[in-house]
C-alpha cells in the first residue's frame, strides 16, 4: 500500500513537550502497583484474591511457579506503554522477550479488560480476580510463560533469543506500527539476539514500521549476574551504538524517579521515531537512521521481598522465581507474603467487588489500541487471501516424460516474482533467506522488488533497494524469525534455504509448531499463514561445498511435531513444485517442509498430471511401469526429485534387460501420505496404501533423506516388512552428482539389483543382469575418479 | 598447572620495535604469491602445474568448484602469521571462519611441509603439486572446505557461526597459546557469531591463552554486500569496542601497504597481549582487559581477475566462487587464467623441482611451532586420560529397589567436583551450561572450582571466580562452540542443558559428529575426548515451565548421524548415571547424549548392578518380574528415568491386580542396544533381542522420548509388530508431574491398561481390573485439577 499522512504517527505536541505530570504519576504508580499485586496472587494464591481475610495456607497453592524477578520491570513497560499509546494514539504492540514473566502479562491484560473479552469467564470482577490467580500455572490452566494463550502477545516466552527478530518481522510492511520489544539482559548473551541488532539494517523507514528496543538489565540469570549489566558503561554504550542506536537511559529503585524518566524517555524515542519516520516520507532522506533505544535499569524482583530468611532477595538473581518458598513449612513467610501483597494497597487499587478503580486505569487505552487486544497480535484478523495467480501458466512443457529438464526453483521464481508483483501495493509478502535467493535460483523475484538494503549501495550492488522485499541477511535466526514475526502478524512468506543449514533455526521451528498447535485450539486465535519452507541446495546436490553441506534431517524433526500442523512434500520435478507452491502459499497455520532441488531436473509431469499427482499425494505413475493390467511382481518407489530421476533410470533399466517383470512405478509427493491415517490427516488408509503398494511385494523405495524415516512412518503397514529403503546413508563428500547417489547406494544400477534380490525366483535367472550392473557402477566410479565428472550417459541420460 | 614465566609469550625487543624490513616485505609478498599461486592451482588445474608448457583445456578441472573470494585474504594472513610465529617464537593456531577458502590453508600447509608430512605422497614437489591440484574438490579427493583432512584446522569452514567460539574454547586452559581467530564479515552476520564475541567476558587473562580476533572485511557475501563491511567507520568502531576490543585497523589494496601496515598491526597486537597477560599474571591486575584485534579490509578476490567479459569481478561478490568459468565454450578465459596464474611469477616462486624456493619460506616456522603442525589442532596428541574417580564412592545405598530416592544429577554432582579437583593443576576439564549448573542440581562442583567470571563482582554474586572452570553464559552456541574447542585441542568437558534448549545447537552437533566421523578414518588424527551432553530438567519434568520446555527430539537428530559415533543413554536412576559418567567421560571419538532427571527419583539398582546394567545396556530386571522360570505373558520395558517409574509401577500394580500373569520387566540404559547389531556396534544380535524382548510376546515399552523412535530402531526385529511403545506425544503444558505422564499416555494405570489389552485372554478375564485402572487414573486427573498437585500416593509411592 502507499504509505499515507495516516501512517505516520502522530507527535502531539502536549505529549511531547509536557513532563509527566504529578496526577499522570499517580495514575501510572497505581496502575503499576495493580499489576505487580495480581502478578504476587497469580504466583501465590488459589483464593481470597483481595486479602479481605487474613492469609493462611488454604489460600496458598500447593506448588509455587512462576518467575517473578522480571515481573514488575514488565508491568512497568506495560504501565508506560499505556499511557503513549493513549497519549499519542499510537498503533503499537509489545514483544516480551522476557516472557517467562507471564503474570504481569496476563495482570496488565485483565487490568485494560482484553483478558476478559477472550476469557469470559474470568471476568474483571473478584470472581474472575480469583479464577486469574487459580488458573496460572495450575493444572488444566494457563502457562507460567506468554504463550499463545495470552492475548496481545505473538511471542513465546519460553526459549529466549527471538524478540528482536519478531519485532522487526512484526514492523515490516506496517508503516504505522511501533513494535515496542524488551529484551531481557539474559536473552540479550542468546546468539539470536545478539545478531537480531542488526534487523535495523533492514527496516526501511518509508515503507516498515518502528522498532524501539527496551532492553532492561535486571542485572541477573537464574544464578549468576548477566554480561550486559556488569559491562562498563562506556562499553555498554558504545555496544549499544554499534547496533545503530541512540540510547536513553533510565536507571533507578525509587518509583516515583524511575516513572519520571521512564516516561521522559519514552517521549524523547517516541518523538525521535516520528521524525525519523517524517524526514523519511515527507523529506526523502535515504540515510539509515540511528533509531532510539531505552536502555532501562531496575532491581530484579523489584518491591518484593528484600531479605529472606536474612539472605537479599530483592535486586539479587534469587528473586529471579519465587522469592518465598517452602510456606508450609515456614508460617514466617505465610506473614511475609500477606506483607508483601499488602505493600501494593490492594484497597486503594479494587473496588468493593474487585474491580479495578478508574483511577488507575487512566491511561489505559480503548478497543483495538489495548496492547492486549491490537489486532496485530492477532494476525488471522488481518490476513487477506495471497493472490497467487494459476501456476499453469508458469508450467514448463512436458511433450514426453523425461525429454527435457528445467530446474525447478527457477521455475518457481516466476511465480514468486508474479505474487510479488500482485502484492506491490499491499505489500503482505516477503521472501527470506541467508544470501541464497539468487544461488536459489529464484532471481526472477528481482524483476519485481529488490532486497532490502539501508546501508551504503555501491555501483556494483545489484538488486539492492530501500523498500525490497527480499530479505537477505547470513543469519538464519534473522530470516526466521523475521518470517515468524512477518506471519504472526498477518501477512505471507517464504523462507528458501541450503537444506542443510536449515538445522541453525531447528529450535525456532519447535517452537513455532507448538504455537500454531496451541493457537488451533483457541476460539479467538484466527487462522494464519503458513510457514513455508523451500529446502533446496540439498543433500544430493551439494556435492561442491561436501560433507558439511550434506544433511536432510530437518524433515526427520518436522515430522516429531503436532501431525495437525506439519506437511513434508518432496515434488519430482519443476511442475509439482509449482502445484506444491500454489498448494502451500494458500494454506494456514501449517509449516509446510518443501524439498527441491535447483539443478536441471528431468520433466515427468505436465501441470495438469502434476496437480493431480498432488491432489493424491502419492501415484502409481502406470506409463512408467510393466505391471499394466496385472499384478506387480516388485514395486518401483520414489519421494524426491533425485530419487525419482534414479528410480525412472531403474525402471528404465529393468523394461531393456528384464522386460517380463511386471514392475510398478510410484512416486510420493505428500510425505506425510505414508503414515496411517489416524496418526495424520493426509495419511492413506490401510486399504489405500495396499492399493499402491501392495501388502505383499517387494517395494524398492528411494527416498531423499535418512531412510528409517520410511519405515518409522510405514511400520504399522502390513507390507511393511518387504519394504526396502535406499536414502542418505550419512555419506558424502565433495564429488560428483552421481558419485553421491553411488555412495549411499541409491543409484539406478543399485536399485535393479535390490530388484533382483528382492523377487523370489530372479536372484539365479538374473544373475546375468545383477552382474551387468555391478559392472556398469563400478565403471561409473572408476570413470569417476579418473575424469574428476559424470560419464555422459548420466548426464545425457533421458527417460525417453 | 600452575602459570610459569615460560607460559607468557615472549616480546623480543627486536621483533617489536623493529618496522618490517623490505628484506622481510619481499619474502613476505613472495610466499603470498605463492599461496595464492597455489589456490588458484587448486581450483582450477589437473596437469601441468607449473605452467611449464602453455595452458590448454586438457590441464583444466571439468568441474570447476571453490571459493576463491576469501582466499587472497585468508593467504595473506598466513603469511603474516608465520612471520610473527617465527620472531616470536609463538605457541599459535588460527581458527579460519572463512574456512570456505579451503584452497588457502591447503596452499599454506603445502609451503610449510606439514601437508607432506601426514599425506606423504602430496610430495612438495613438482609432482606433489600436481596431486595437490588435482585432489582438490575432485573425486576421492579431499573437500573444498577447511576439514578434518586438512592439517592445522580445529574447525570446519562449511557452516559459519563458530569461528570465536571455537578459538576462545582453544584458548581456555592454554595460558601460552595465541589463537589467532579470523572471522569472515558474512559470518559475522550470524547469530553464534555475534555472541562469540562475549567470550573474551570469560577468558582469565592468567590461566588462559589469548584470542586475536581478526575481522576480515572483504565485503561481500555470494550476492550481497555484508553488513559490517558497510556500516559507517564510527558505528563499527563503537560495536568492536562494545564488543570489550581495542581494534586495530589495516586497510587497501596496494600489496606492499597492506603488508607493512598488517605487519605493524600484528606486532602492537601481540605486544599488547604480551602486556596484558604480564599485568594479570606478575602484577595482579584483575580488571578485564580490552583486548587488541585487528580489522582488515581488502579486496574481495584480491589479484584475481579484475573484470571479465567487461563486468567488475575482483571487488565484488561476484569474486566469491570461481571468477572465471565456462572455459570449455571461452577460449578466451584459458587464455586470462594463464594469464592470472603468470602473474604470481611462479618461476619466482618454485624451483625446477616445483620445490618452493627458499626465499619465500623465510618466515615459516619449523616444526611444531608450524601452523599445519601444531599439536593443539590435533588434541589427541596431547590428550591425558581424565582422572575419574571409582564412581562406587559415590553411590547411593539401595537396601531395597525403589525404597528410597534420589537426585541423580546432585549425586553426580560429588563425582565431577572431584574430577575438578584432581584436575585442578592439569586444568583440563571444564564443565559448560547456560545459568543452570546449580539448576540442575550439579552445585558440588563449586567446591572445588568457581565459574569463570571476568566482570565486575559483587557481594552478592555465589561461585564466581576469575579462574573458575565452570562456565556459564546464556547461549548454547558459546557452550557448545567453547566445549567443542576444548575438546579438539585435547582437553575433556561435559555440557549440561536442559533437554528442549539443546536443539539450539542441532546444528552444531551435526557439525561435530561429521567431524568425528571423518577424523576417525584419518589416521593422523589422534582421537579427542568425547562430546558429552547431560540433558536434564527433561520434557518430563518441565511441568513448571510448560510445553516451551518439553521436546526430547535431540535424540532423534542425534541417532541419524554416524553410529561409530553416537550414543544414547537412558539411566534409571542416581546409580545408573554414575555409572554412565564415569563411562562416557573415558571414551573417545563420540557425541554421548545422557538424558538424566534432576527430581528424586526412586533407587532401582546398587552400584554393582547399575555398572553390570550399563555392560550389558538392556537387562531383564528378575526381581521386578512374576515370570520367573517361566515364558512370560508379556514385556514390560522402558527407557528413561520416567517411564522406568511408571513402568516399575506398573508392574506392581499387575503383580497385586493380576498375580498369575506372567509379566518381565526389562530395562533399556544404552538405547543403540535396541538396533540390530549390523547397524550399530552396540547393537543386540537378534538371538540377544529376541531372549529379552521375545519373538512373540506383546511388549509395552515406555520410552523417554517421541515413541516412533522405537519403532524406527527395532522395525527388523521378529517381534516388532508386537512392540507396543508409549512415550512423548507432544501434549504438553505447565502442570504437575503425574499429570504430564497421564496426559501422554504413559502413566502406570495405562501401561496396565495396555497389557490386559494386548495379552491375549486377558481383556475379558481382567475387565474388572482394566475398569478399576480407568477409574483410578481418572481419579488422579480429577485430584490434580481440584488440588493443583498429584495425590499423596503417586508422590509418595515406593516399589518396595
Amino acid at each position: 500500500m502507499a504509505v499515507t499522512e495516516e501512517d505516520t504517527p502522530k507527535t502531539p505536541g502536549d505529549a511531547r513537550r509536557a513532563p509527566l505530570s504529578d496526577a499522570g504519576l499517580a495514575t501510572l504508580d497505581r496502575y503499576w502497583r495493580a499489576a505487580n499485586y495480581l502478578a504476587v496472587g497469580q504466583i501465590y494464591l488459589l483464593d481470597n484474591p483481595l486479602l479481605r481475610s487474613g492469609l493462611t495456607l488454604d489460600h496458598i497453592k500447593p506448588r509455587l511457579l512462576g518467575h517473578w524477578g522480571t515481573t514488575p520491570g514488565l508491568n512497568l513497560i506495560y504501565a508506560h506503554l499505556n499511557r503513549v499509546i493513549s497519549t499519542r494514539d499510537l498503533d503499537m504492540i509489545h514483544i516480551t522477550g522476557p516472557g517467562h514473566g507471564g503474570p504481569a502479562t496476563l495482570a496488565c491484560c485483565w487490568l485494560d479488560g482484553s483478558y476478559s473479552e477472550v476469557y469470559p469467564d474470568v471476568t474483571r470482577d473478584a470472581d474472575g480476580m480469583r479464577r486469574l490467580f487459580r488458573q496460572f500455572s495450575f493444572p488444566g490452566g494457563v502457562p507460567s510463560h506468554v504463550a499463545p494463550e495470552t492475548p496481545g502477545s505473538i511471542h513465546e516466552g519460553g526459549e529466549l533469543g527471538y524478540a528482536l527478530s519478531h519485532a522487526y518481522g512484526a514492523a515490516f510492511d506496517n508503516p504505522s506500527l511501533v513494535v515496542a520489544a524488551i529484551v531481557g539482559d539474559g536473552e540479550a548473551e542468546t546468539g539470536p539476539l545478539a545478531t537480531g541488532w542488526h534487523g535495523n539494517k533492514f527496516l526501511d523507514p518509508v515503507h516498515d514500521g518502528a522498532v524501539l528496543p527496551i532492553l532492561h538489565l535486571n542485572g541477573y540469570k537464574i544464578a549468576n549476574p548477566t554480561v550486559l549489566a556488569r559491562l562498563p558503561h562506556d562499553e555498554l554504550d558504545a555496544l549499544l551504538r554499534g547496533y545503530g542506536h541512540r540510547p536513553v537511559y533510565v536507571e533507578g529503585d525509587d518509583p516515583a524517579t524511575v516513572h519520571r524518566a521512564l516516561a521522559a524517555a519514552l517521549d524523547d524515542c517516541l518523538d525521535e521515531i516520528a521524525r525519523i519516520q517524517r524526514a523519511a516520507r515527507r523529506e526523502g532522506a535515504t540515510e539509515r537512521p540511528r533509531w532510539p533505544m531505552i536502555v532501562l535499569r531496575t532491581p530484579k524482583g523489584w518491591t518484593g521481598p528484600h531479605t529472606v530468611d536474612g539472605v537479599p532477595v530483592e535486586n539479587t538473581w534469587r528473586a529471579h522465581q519465587v522469592p518465598l518458598s517452602g510456606l508450609r513449612e515456614n508460617p514466617g513467610h505465610v506473614r511475609m507474603l500477606q506483607e508483601w501483597l499488602r505493600s501494593y494497597r490492594p484497597d486503594e487499587l479494587f473496588d468493593e467487588a474487585g474491580r479495578p478503580r478508574p483511577e488507575l486505569l487512566g491511561f489505559v487505552p480503548e478497543g483495538d489500541r489495548r496492547l492486549g487486544s491490537n489486532p496485530h497480535t492477532n494476525g488471522g484478523r488481518l490476513l487477506r487471501g495471497l493472490p497467487v495467480p494459476d501456476v499453469r501458466d508458469y508450467a514448463v512443457e512436458v511433450a514426453s516424460p523425461g525429454a527435457t529438464a528445467h530446474e525447478p526453483t527457477r521455475v518457481l521464481g516466476g511465480v514468486l516474482r508474479d505474487v510479488m508483483r500482485a502484492t506491490a501495493d499491499r505489500r503482505d509478502f516477503r521472501l527470506f533467506g541467508p544470501d541464497e535467493t539468487a544461488s536459489n535460483r529464484l532471481q526472477d523475484v528481482y524483476q519485481a522488488t529488490g532486497k532490502g538494503w539501508q546501508e551504503r549501495m555501491l555501483p556494483v550492488d545489484e538488486h539492492l533497494a530501500r523498500d525490497g522485499r527480499v530479505l537477505e541477511v547470513l543469519s538464519e535466526h534473522n530470516c526466521q524469525g523475521w518470517l515468524e514475526g512477518y506471519l504472526l502478524t498477518g501477512r505471507h512468506g517464504l523462507f528458501s534455504s541450503y537444506e542443510a543449514f536449515i538445522h541453525i533455526v531447528t529450535s525456532m521451528a519447535n517452537q513455532h509448531a507448538k504455537w500454531l498447535q496451541v493457537s488451533r485450539d483457541l476460539p479467538w486465535r484466527m487462522p494464519i499463514a503458513s510457514l513455508n519452507y523451500l529446502l533446496t541446495s540439498h543433500v544430493w546436490r551439494q556435492d561442491h561445498n561436501g560433507f558439511s553441506h550434506q544433511d536432510p534431517g530437518f524433515i526427520d524433526h518436522i515430522v516429531n511435531k503436532d501431525p495437525r500442523t506439519v506437511r513434508v512434500y518432496l515434488p519430482p520435478d519443476a511442475n509439482c513444485l509449482l502445484a506444491v507452491a500454489s498448494r502451500v502459499l494458500g494454506s494456514r497455520d501449517r509449516i509446510n517442509v518443501v524439498a527441491a532441488g535447483k539443478q536441471p531436473c528431468p520433466d515427468w509431469l505436465g501441470i495438469d498430471a502434476a496437480v493431480h499427482h498432488l491432489d493424491r499425494g502419492v501415484s502409481v505413475w502406470e506409463w512408467a511401469g510393466t505391471d499394466t493390467g496385472r499384478e506387480p511382481d516388485v514395486v518401483l518407489a520414489a519421494a524426491g526429485d533425485v530419487p525419482t530421476m534414479e528410480v525412472m533410470a531403474a525402471a528404465w533399466l529393468l523394461r531393456r534387460h528384464l522386460p517380463k517383470l511386471a514392475v510398478r512405478v510410484v512416486n510420493v509427493i505428500d510425505l506425510m501420505r505414508l503414515m496411517p491415517d489416524g496418526d495424520h490427516p493426509h495419511g492413506l488408509n490401510d486399504h489405500g496404501f495396499d492399493a499402491v503398494f501392495t501388502a505383499d511385494k517387494p517395494v524398492i523405495f528411494a527416498y531423499h533423506g535418512y531412510p528409517w524415516l520410511i519405515h518409522r512412518l510405514t511400520y504399522r503397514r502390513r507390507g511393511h516388512d518387504n519394504i526396502h529403503v535406499r536414502g542418505y546413508m550419512e555419506h558424502g563428500t565433495t564429488t560428483t552428482p552421481f558419485d553421491m547417489v553411488v555412495l549411499n547406494n541409491m543409484d539406478r544400477y543399485r536399485l535393479v539389483m535390490d530388484v533382483i534380490d528382492r523377487v523370489p525366483g530372479l536372484a539365479l535367472s538374473a544373475i546375468g543382469v545383477r552382474q551387468q550392473m555391478k559392472d556398469k557402477r563400478n565403471e561409473h566410479r572408476a570413470y569417476i575418479r579418473e575424469h574428476g565428472e559424470d560419464m555422459p550417459e548420466v548426464r545425457e541420460w533421458t527417460w525417453s
